[in-house]
């Protein structure tokens, strides 16, 4: 069995003349095809407009789509993965628009948003088709481009889930424009996790725009987006163990400690902010050990720091180490931990020296202080204005046609 | 992307010496593997020393399997569907015992039991391994064979579910010698169903089976098992659609109206029960429409009877053609109801005369007495004893070896 899906890129995904959703959900002599909404409350918030344009894109496309009820609004952010209630009216509202197997389930919202309205769409009746439209950083660039979805149980983070590839996922740009600063900035923890284990030059991108990106110049977010996504998808496609049957899950690198941290903090740490700390402790502890070299560890941190990430809360102590077992139990098997010998060279390993991680803490919240003005200098270095390069030229032709799959 | 799973025939599954359990879940050099065993209140109940055995058979072969936690005894029939209680009632028993992916969920029991701790099994970490032992007829035949699970919600059968091959199917014989008479005939309503729409030489053999098999003939009873589990297998493994991306799911012959009887009837009605009122339906439908010949017709209508099943029920009115519209949904795309142009001849329609279809509940209504003499009549009948061929002489050595693939 081989399953195909697609992403796009795109602005103004609800806008009138945009045929990208219609595309992709029409089905030649099948007539309009049945569509639930479900809207992330923080999006609404911020695009209020957002209801009335998607009921608008329906009527002017109704040979194609339909609206099978008005959508349906749900709790953003940890929430709506912590609270089953959720899964629930999502459930209700399926059951209730009589959408079936060859309907479409379209979750509009942040990564945990699309995680909890994708495991709902994949239970009912056993999997609708899932269209993801992710509007945070995080999402576009890492959380919707997966095979994967979950809700949090028992304090654990995704421990309810399934793999089931979406039908599509559709990033539309614009809705980054009124994101948090925090929001905006955690995603890059998580295209600084893939470019250090999959893609140097891609971290030296990063490394050079830290300052533009930290600053919300959109033009840098969008190549860091374009080319986290294109890594993810290579990864799906071509590393050979898309439902993790094994060990090994490289893409994990720096998170058996964030899963951890999050819940520690009451999920007060967002995602990408966990992220940039677990990334931060196991580049320390790979320098410690002599697995990584002085230069590469002081350009990674050296990039977390610049990004603006803060890299240690006083819930990093050695309650942290219980993620090393939780890690384990839910990958399955043997123990493995993805380390770097490099910038864009990982390694696995089996055995963690706890004692190890617990100096690295400690390295970290000494460095706390230090850390503060370090990123008060940087904040007044002169930014390189604008991003140059073939990737997002190639990006802008894509937005010039509204649509393209990667 | 393949899947594979075995299927195997044992008695005394959990008898020191049967190394069956420990050979499916064993893997060189992993040591002990954790297994949670989640037992059916019915089977308990039966077999009171079915958890003494189990601990008993974990610690004789601790070097291959452990028990991580003691069994978990939990509602048996539609309860353990309808309530999600039991749901989450495995899942923290998963989280509690630190499975991980690599570790087994046993579930122990009927189809429904088998159908609720798969769905929490392959939500648990997005999937532990789950190996299902079927204490039923209906379980062993049809049930846990598949790569389905599945819950009711909103009052529908399986609303939330997932596709998920097991890791092993481990049929007991031994288990049905206490089932109930009620529950010992329910499952051939879906031997019939898929003799059927597959095989026209096993419909033979069961029509002349049935006073044997009505009265527990164990004999005839394993071999319509055996023969029923091989065409199921057969089907997954060679029908294209394991996951029904399309519309068409031939072996739900019978289930659009049976589904909505059990909900009709607050699950008085088992589900074999409700599948022979549905294959009646249908057989008269397609003769009243003129797709089958009388003949066929009546070895349908008989046979059913000769089983001992009750073809009509207060419950079968015109509410049962909302199951018509929710069969539709659930599987999706276009209504595709499977029909029959003779005995092993199936024939897909997409279209149901409704008027039809209550001229023939009509029918059963006004053969309700008639068929209570019958069936008395029948059973004063002398029987045939005794079961014999080559298929049942392949059967039993397979119980001599205590264990056997398909």
């Amino acid at each position: 069995m081989s399953f195909r899906y697609q992403v796009h890129f795109t602005r103004d995904l609800f806008a009138p003349g945009n045929t990208l959703l219609r595309d992709v959900a029409a089905e030649p002599d099948k007539g309009p095809k049945k569509m639930l909404l479900i809207v992330d409350r923080g999006v609404y918030r911020h695009h209020p407009r957002v209801l009335v344009q998607a009921e608008e894109y329906a009527r002017r496309h109704r040979d194609a789509v339909t609206l099978a009820a008005r959508p349906v609004v749900v709790e953003g952010g940890e929430t709506a993965k912590n609270d089953p209630t959720w899964i629930e009216i999502v459930h209700k509202a399926v059951e209730k628009a009589g959408l079936c197997r060859h309907s479409y389930v379209a979750a509009v919202g942040g990564g945990a948003v699309i995680d909890m309205a994708g495991f709902a769409a994949a239970t009912a009746h056993r999997g609708i088709r899932l269209i993801r439209i992710p509007t945070t950083v995080l999402a576009q660039a890492d959380a919707a481009i997966g095979v994967k979805n979950g809700v949090n149980a028992f304090g654990k983070k995704n421990f309810i889930g399934t793999f089931a590839p979406p039908w599509a996922v559709l990033n539309d740009f614009n809705f980054l424009s009124t994101l948090s600063s925090r929001d905006w900035i955690a995603g890059v923890a998580e295209a600084v996790k893939v470019a250090l284990v999959k893609d140097a030059d891609f971290f030296g991108f990063i490394e050079r725009h830290a300052g533009p990106l930290s600053q919300r110049d959109s033009c840098a977010m969008r190549h860091v987006i374009y080319r986290c996504a294109a890594l993810h998808l290579e990864h799906i496609a071509g590393g050979g163990d898309p439902f993790e049957l094994g060990c090994s899950r490289p893409l994990d690198f720096g998170h058996w400690s964030a899963h951890k941290l999050e819940q520690l903090t009451g999920y007060r740490l967002n995602h990408g902010e966990a992220v940039a700390i677990g990334i931060a402790l196991d580049t320390i502890y790979a320098y410690r050990e002599g697995l990584l070299p002085e230069k590469d560890f002081n350009r990674i941190l050296d990039v977390l720091r610049n990004l603006g990430f803060s890299l240690y809360v006083p819930e990093l102590d050695a309650s942290v180490l219980g993620g090393l077992q939780e890690f384990r139990e839910h990958l399955g098997g043997r123990l493995t931990i993805m380390l770097l010998s490099g910038i864009g060279k990982p390694m696995e390993v089996h055995k963690v020296d706890e004692k190890g991680v617990l100096k690295c803490i400690e390295w970290l919240k000494n460095r706390e202080d230090k850390n503060a003005t370090f990123i008060e200098q940087k904040s007044r270095m002169p930014q390189i204005q604008g991003v140059k390069g073939e990737a997002v030229v190639k990006l802008r032709r894509v937005f010039d046609n509204a649509v393209d799959g990667i």
